[in-house]
C-alpha cells in the first residue's frame, strides 16, 4: 500500500455534536466521531485536518477534510461503509488528492448560509435550524446593505474574541446574496425565511454570524443600510451588531479553485 | 379570584427532552419545563395532568394538559406569556373548563402519527423527525395489513414491558391511516415518506411503535399483510414486529368528545 491523501466531503446536523474540533473523551464532536469510525474503517488510527472548524450547533452542507495514510480500504468504498453506521454526519464522497493538498490550507474560499426564519404560531421544530424571529426582516434593506460587505476590508468589526489568533483582520468578500424563501419543518408547518449566502476567502471568528447579526438590525429598522460602511470602517466590535446564533448557520460549500468562488458569484445568479 | 381548571394544547419537539413526564432535577423534560415556566408566570405552583406520557424523543404536535388553582394571571394570556421564554416546547391554547375534566380521563381517544423516512444520499437533517429505513415500503401492502387493526381487540401483542400495569389489553382501534408524502429537510433536500395515522381509544405502552414496526415488516417484504390477523389473535408480543424508534412519532391530537374521533374515522378521508 502507498500512502493517499484522501479527501472527504461531509455534511452534519450540527445540533448533536460540540462543533467540529475534537475534545477530550465524552465531549462528542464531528471531528471526534469520524476519526473513531475512520480508524475502525481503515485498520489504522486515522487523524482528520478540517477546513473549518464550526462552533457548537453550526451546520454543515459540505465540509471537507484530509486525511493522509496507508488506509486498509479502497477509497471509493469509504463513504459508504463510513455512513452504515452515522446518522446525524455522512460522507458525500471521497477523493484522492495529490501530495501537499491540505483541506484547510488548500482552500481557496468558502460559503456559508445563514438562515433567519419568521416565527410562526408554532416554532418548536425548527429552533436547531434557523435563527427564529418574532418580527419581519425588510428584505430590500438588507440587500442594500449586504452591498458594503463586497470586497477586501479589514473586517476586524466582524471578529469575536475567543478565535484563533490571526495575523491579519483583512478578507476578500466575493458577496452576500439575500434570499426570500420558504422552509417546512418536519410536523408540516411553513415558514417564511430570509437567507443570506456568503462567500469570502476567508472567515475572522463568528464573522458570518456577526454579519448576520449585524443585517438583522438592518433589516428590523433599528440602523440604516448605509451605517454598514461606517461599522466595518469602525474596525471596531463594539460598532457592529450582535453575534446570531449558531442554529442558523450552515457551512456550504468549499472551494479549492479561486476562480470558481469569484466566477460563482461575478455572475449575478 | 376562584380555582380554575385549565386546559392546555401543547406542541414540542421531542428530541431535546427526555419525554414528558417530570423527572429528579438535571433531567429535562417536557412536564418540569412547563410547570417551571408556568408557575413563574401564575405567582403559585403548578402541576399539570398530561394527556400522554409521550417518550423521550418522541414529538407532539397536540398534547393536552390540565391544570387546576387560583392564578395571577388571565387565563387568556397564559399561552403568549409562556411562550415567550419557551423555544421547543409552546402553549397553543389555554381553555377554562368546567370542574371535573381531566386531560387525561376525561379524554375519549387520540390519534397519532408515525413518519417513516425512505434515506437519501444525505439524511443529517431529520435523524430526529422520522425512522429514516435504506428501503423502500411498499404501500399497498402496507394498506391492506393495516385494516386489521381497525375494531376492538385485544392487543397484548402490541405492548411492551415497562409501561403503567393496565387492567385490560382490550383497546378499540378507530382506524389506521396509511399516506405517501414527501418531507423536506432543513437544508432543502426532499425526501419520500410513508406516515401512519392512528386512532384510538387508548394506547398500550409503545403500542403505536410496535404497529408502526410490525406494518413497516409488511411493507419491506419480510411477512404477509395476513399475518397481522395472526399476530392479534396471538396476544403475544414476541409475534409482532419491532419497536418502530421514538423520533419518528407525534401525538397528534387528543379528543374530549368520542363521537368526533370515530365520526373523524368513519368518514375515510
Amino acid at each position: 500500500m502507498t500512502e493517499k491523501n484522501i479527501l472527504l466531503k461531509i455534511a452534519y446536523d450540527g445540533s448533536g455534536f460540540h462543533g467540529w474540533q475534537r475534545q477530550p473523551e465524552g465531549v462528542r464532536t464531528v471531528q471526534g466521531v469520524l476519526e473513531e469510525r475512520l480508524t475502525q474503517l481503515c485498520g489504522v488510527p486515522v487523524q482528520l485536518e478540517g477546513t473549518s472548524r464550526t462552533d457548537a450547533g453550526v451546520h454543515a452542507l459540505g465540509q471537507c477534510a484530509t486525511l493522509r495514510g496507508e488506509f486498509g480500504i479502497p477509497t471509493e468504498r469509504i463513504a459508504l461503509a463510513a455512513n452504515n453506521l452515522l446518522d446525524d454526519v455522512m460522507i458525500l464522497s471521497a477523493e484522492e488528492k495529490p501530495e501537499g493538498f491540505h483541506a484547510r490550507f488548500s482552500a481557496a474560499g468558502k460559503t456559508y448560509l445563514y438562515r433567519f426564519a419568521i416565527r410562526p404560531p408554532v416554532p418548536v421544530f425548527l429552533k436547531n435550524y434557523a435563527c427564529m424571529l418574532a418580527t419581519e426582516l425588510n428584505t430590500d434593506r438588507i440587500a442594500e446593505a449586504a452591498k458594503f460587505f463586497a470586497g477586501m476590508h479589514d473586517f476586524a468589526s466582524f471578529q469575536a474574541a475567543g478565535g484563533t489568533p490571526r495575523e491579519t483582520t483583512v478578507r476578500t468578500i466575493f458577496g452576500v446574496r439575500v434570499h426570500e424563501g420558504k422552509a417546512t419543518d418536519p410536523a408540516g408547518n411553513t415558514y417564511e425565511t430570509l437567507e443570506l449566502e456568503v462567500g469570502g476567502d476567508g472567515f475572522l471568528y463568528n464573522m458570518v454570524r456577526i454579519i448576520a447579526g449585524t443585517l438583522a438590525v438592518v433589516g428590523d429598522g433599528s440602523i440604516e443600510p448605509e451605517e454598514v460602511a461606517e461599522i466595518i470602517a469602525a474596525k471596531d466590535r463594539v460598532m457592529a451588531g450582535p453575534t446570531a446564533p449558531p442554529q442558523g448557520l450552515y457551512l456550504k460549500e468549499v472551494y479549492f479553485n479561486g476562480e470558481e468562488i469569484e466566477r460563482r458569484y461575478a455572475s449575478k445568479i
